[in-house]
């Protein structure tokens, strides 16, 4: 059980003490700033005023498919204010975990299974690596014998990859299994990927297929592990006391910042409703609000 | 517990004695009749005797990749015993189940997900399919969206497929989530595809990742399932008292057996020592012996 009771944002004066509780906010992305490409009502203001006042903003997501410069593309599209600095992907988190956590040789590499976002952000932290787009072209019947153990690679990074294929399945799978030093790494494990009007498989569903056949667990980069925090705030070099994670999804966002020990603010305008939250046993946000858009100090 | 004493066919009687017991012998083929496309020593022989004694022979596979005319052609060029007709692979038992025991309308039709084994199985039927080698392109930014529901597909039908792709999850995953009236049937849940000299993904290990983003359990046609064995007693209406099952795999072969109260002869060369056999709990045989080619009557 949760013993917090979540405390509503409404008076201009509340507004103003919960953002001058804080130094550092970190925002997801859908459900809170936009939905797909339309930000939300006042949420541009709300950004602008916040930097004005000196605030940190990073921008926190488990996409791993685009790499930070293209996602900037998007910021700066929409005009909301953003820096390179100021976006933390999974895949950032993952090459940042890669290069600062893992003891990687200069010699070895990274298998990845998913897109650009993450082989940008490896050779960022000048991380070798393999495989993503390279292996996009189907197996062949020589490759069944032709696919080999190799030592050199260090460990599987698995995220969200459309060009998945048996090719990709079986060299994952083949590093894994051969060599039980091979780390299993995973950008995330949300299981379905949302479209404009459905939702397809996730990174957390695909992963599965490696999960069931190695029978091993990955160790999980974005959010909610404290893993991607461990990076955010080292890398920012952020007080915890004073920062605050701000998202729409309880079990994600919210789990995220309170597993980190920070202060959570769940917004109304993605797919969690008060009922919702009320009804959450297990985890509850420190301060809820209708929408960004109403946080005019 | 298993309270069941396997015995070992040693003497001439004692093998005698086994073959008169049976009309009906399922054979599972690699590790028991041949490794790879090498016949193991005497196998042969005693296929054709049993053939010259009036014995039915059945091979039964969990391999749902190729047709059984393309299966006959392997045993025709190994110089084995067969006809169409007594092949038995994962993929006429699927297409078998959807004829018999799925009451599938004239206007409905099946989604694959597998190789040509399953197709050329289900048209043998009569029974409309789509997906499989129509689907290996990959997937493109409009399909995204493009990809709908679609209530006309009567079951997703998930077999090894070297073709795998996003493509493919994605309308799986839409068919299966959209309508819970879909039905979702798995070819086997091998986890593993053995190749020459490794281990690669198996269809048991794919699937997991529509089992994990649907959160819905297919139903299992091949081996050890009683599904696969109630459509060859069905087709070939056999008397099970007189039937015995041949493998070399104490939990796919020997299990299938037993699921279905048939007796199981286990033969050492394939995977099974006789100290794994006699180490097993739940599982063992009724006879054993060491290899299927010492059945001489």
């Amino acid at each position: 059980m949760c013993d917090i009771i979540p405390k509503k944002l409404e008076t201009s004066e509340e507004k103003l003490n919960f953002i001058n509780s804080f130094d550092n906010f970190l925002f997801d992305c859908d459900g809170v700033i936009w939905h797909a490409s339309t930000v939300l009502e006042g949420v541009r203001e709300v950004l602008y005023t916040l930097k004005k006042m000196g605030k940190r903003i990073i921008y926190v997501t488990n996409n791993s498919s685009k790499s930070r410069a293209t996602y900037l593309k998007k910021f700066q599209k929409l005009d909301l204010p953003a820096t390179l600095d100021d976006i933390f992907s999974s895949a950032v988190a993952a090459a940042y975990y890669v290069k600062h956590f893992v003891n990687i040789k200069e010699d070895e590499k990274i298998y990845v299974v998913g897109g650009e976002g993450i082989c940008r952000e490896l050779e960022e932290q000048g991380v070798h690596w393999c495989g993503s787009d390279d292996d996009n072209k189907p197996i062949s019947e020589e490759e069944f014998t032709e696919i080999q153990p190799d030592p050199k690679v260090r460990a599987v990074m698995f995220g969200f990859d459309v060009n998945i294929n048996y090719r990709k399945f079986a060299r994952a799978f083949t590093y894994l299994n051969s060599n039980p030093d091979c780390l299993f790494l995973a950008t995330n494990t949300d299981m379905t990927y949302p479209t404009k009007h459905l939702e397809f498989p996730g990174t957390g569903s695909m992963i599965h297929t490696l999960i069931a056949g190695t029978k091993r667990t990955p160790t999980v980069l974005g959010k909610p592990t404290t893993n991607m925090m461990d990076c955010i705030i080292q890398k920012f070099n952020l007080d915890r006391s004073r920062t605050c994670m701000v998202g729409d999804r309880l079990i994600t966002d919210i789990a995220f910042g309170k597993n980190s020990n920070l202060s959570t603010l769940l917004v109304l305008t993605g797919v969690t409703t008060v009922e919702a939250m009320n009804e959450s046993k297990d985890i509850k946000p420190n301060y809820y609000i209708s929408s960004l858009g109403d946080l005019h100090a």
